[in-house]
């Protein structure tokens, strides 16, 4: 079984980098997004204060820069060429100091350098020079995105890895639906579903599973009730009741890589109202399953689903588009959204989760998470849609 | 019992604001940082690829800038003058278009304006131009970092939240160390504790409980045996075995609020080395308990915690500085760290974590959150610190 992605894929990943800056006559790049460190390097750590950032030089070797407190974590499990290290931030001398000996060892001075950012940036107390300040080089130019681009296509690694904290998702969301009685509160349930998926995960999976994420979980973040209307609620450790309209969310991180299950469930008995926006939300998210299809934009789907809403007469009720990418991020780009032309390709892993919201009432959502195949798509998530299955009884 | 700021509290923060602004001759101010928005108006939200912004108008009207899907969430928690939406990202409209409108109403054209950024940012697919780039002002000024310093002096009532975080993880940590056995993996352990810790959480703060993060938990984050000697270990789902050093944290947030409760303990036995080094770092922890004072430079404080290291000729096994303040994120500024001469404030709230880290042995560090009083500290961790009490029987 698949628990993590192969060496070597991180290494191919790494050439892509290396063959795309040639293209674009850079000699040298730096990243300090955490999301393309991990993707490029294999690197899991915790972002703080301290910087980190990961860069390849001239001589296309592999370089990661962190906090002495990570330097023997990073030789361990980072695939890089060299890792380099500085006491402490702010430290008496400032950990870019360090960064820019690093970068003229590594031959960067005067060179052509990409970067995905002009220095490193963090909200828990962090201040420091751009690289531009420090750095003499022959041109700066940003490559903002490329890691976010390459993470568009997932390899099959990648599907594998999803699949897996698909499989989790559903055991965690079958437990929430079974204990999802009036009386209780959303964070109860939420616990209790959400410990027992975790115990029979780490059970089956053993000691080869790193979630580099969340182990298996499913809750309402707040949606419960009329509170369900708020597309995105916070978890407000409501109490449900016999009635109420639930929208969930379930997975499992499996080596950092998310899923997305989400359900639109009713306690115990529903409504002729309810079961109207149901109906249509299910009508809805069938219609955006036959529109995606390689080749197309995103777009169209966007239209097919928003045409049909408005035949309907619901467009006012909904709040959103209809999905949007995932991977090592829970939203990644591209989006179904009426302004996003990315053509729909083979390997994008998307979820498809169109929603209507009526004040007093609740939200309607589902989301699936696909994989765009040749042809079409693959369901990835396996949960039942149908209303019958969605009463918790 | 105290379970959210009140409204006053925030609205005092606004007028703070408003009066900084006027100080530095500026008219109005636009933020970004999801963290102060939140700190400003008391509103919570999961931040995606979708721009949100607060505001501050020339006649000091507060507003916020949300998608569509959060419009009515946000007039429903927000402390603000007005909610203003748009339809969603990218959309056939770009969101910052909606934006430009939005600032031209409130009267931003040809003004003096701060902001904490030129435009949103997202790790999860957002693109877009900067409020330079669309907004005519007189001036424009980074007001980068002027929530954070708001956010370093804690009031009573924040404080109290902090309290009670530290009780909750106080449980969580009291049931990690009780089912800490050879034999069981760390997230087996982790699950089970913080569970239990977060069914008793909510049975006793009931409804009026608003987590806006995590509800108590315990875990050793990969912290087990050797591992524990990488002082940023991620979970790795290790097993515990006898005469393991372990390291570990436990909290639980509080409308936002962290604390931070780390121990370092043993399974079953300690040896010899162990029994040294912990006692090194007790004795550290000691040093800077007694040195936090208000009206020292912080870097004091470090300064007395390395000098018993270089003491005892244990500098080289230290990796990390001495705690760093702590609130609505888990680190924040200042730092006990020999660069940084912030002077010490009542007020304050500091996590004190000096570390030792042997290889092959393991890592040897306690925190402990304090609250800076008028003469000294309090100790907001209560959770026992001797080696008797670290060994998990």
């Amino acid at each position: 079984m698949l628990l993590a992605i192969p060496k070597a894929e991180i290494f191919e990943r790494q050439q892509k980098l290396f063959a795309r800056l040639q293209q674009n006559q850079l000699d040298c790049a730096i990243l300090f997004s955490v999301t393309d460190i991990f993707y490029l390097t294999g690197f899991h750590f915790h972002p703080t204060e301290r910087p980190i950032g990961f860069f390849i030089d001239p001589q296309q070797q592999t370089h990661l820069f962190v906090p002495a407190l990570e330097h023997e974590h990073a030789e361990e499990f980072a695939y890089v060429d060299k890792v380099h290290s500085y006491p402490e931030y702010p430290g008496l001398r400032h950990p870019m100091e360090y960064f820019k000996d690093a970068l003229l060892e590594a031959g960067f001075a005067g060179k052509r350098v990409g970067f995905d950012a002009d220095g490193y940036g963090s909200s828990m107390g962090y201040r420091g020079p751009k690289v531009s300040q420090f750095l003499e080089a022959q041109q700066f130019q940003s490559i903002y995105g490329w890691g976010e681009e390459m993470r568009v296509i997932k390899s099959q690694a990648e599907i594998e890895l999803i699949k897996e904290s698909c499989r989790w998702g559903n055991l965690a969301h079958r437990l929430l639906q079974k204990y999802s009685k009036p009386g209780l509160s959303e964070i109860e349930i939420t616990t209790r579903a959400s410990s027992e998926a975790t115990m029979a995960m780490i059970e089956t999976l053993g000691a080869d599973y790193k979630p580099h994420g969340n182990t298996a979980y499913a809750l309402f973040r707040g949606q419960v009730g009329a509170m369900s209307a708020f597309p995105h609620a916070v978890t407000q450790n409501l109490v449900l009741k016999k009635g109420d309209t639930l929208v969930t969310g379930a997975a499992g991180e499996v080596w950092g890589y998310h899923s997305e299950l989400e359900r639109t469930m009713f306690v115990q008995e529903v409504s002729k109202e309810q079961e109207k926006y149901f109906t249509y939300m299910v009508q809805a998210q069938d219609i955006a399953f036959q529109n995606i299809k390689p080749g197309i934009p995103m777009s169209k789907v966007e239209e097919a689903v928003q045409a049909f809403f408005k035949e309907n007469e619901i467009q006012h009720l909904t709040a959103h588009h209809t999905g949007h990418a995932i991977g090592l991020l829970g939203h990644e780009a591209p989006f179904f959204d009426l302004g996003d032309h990315t053509i729909i390709q083979p390997g994008m892993v998307l979820t498809v989760e169109p929603g209507i919201y009526v004040r007093g009432l609740g939200g309607f959502r589902h989301s699936d998470t696909v994989a765009v195949t040749k042809d079409g798509i693959e369901m990835l998530t396996y949960y039942p849609r149908d209303l019958e299955s969605m009463i918790c009884i």
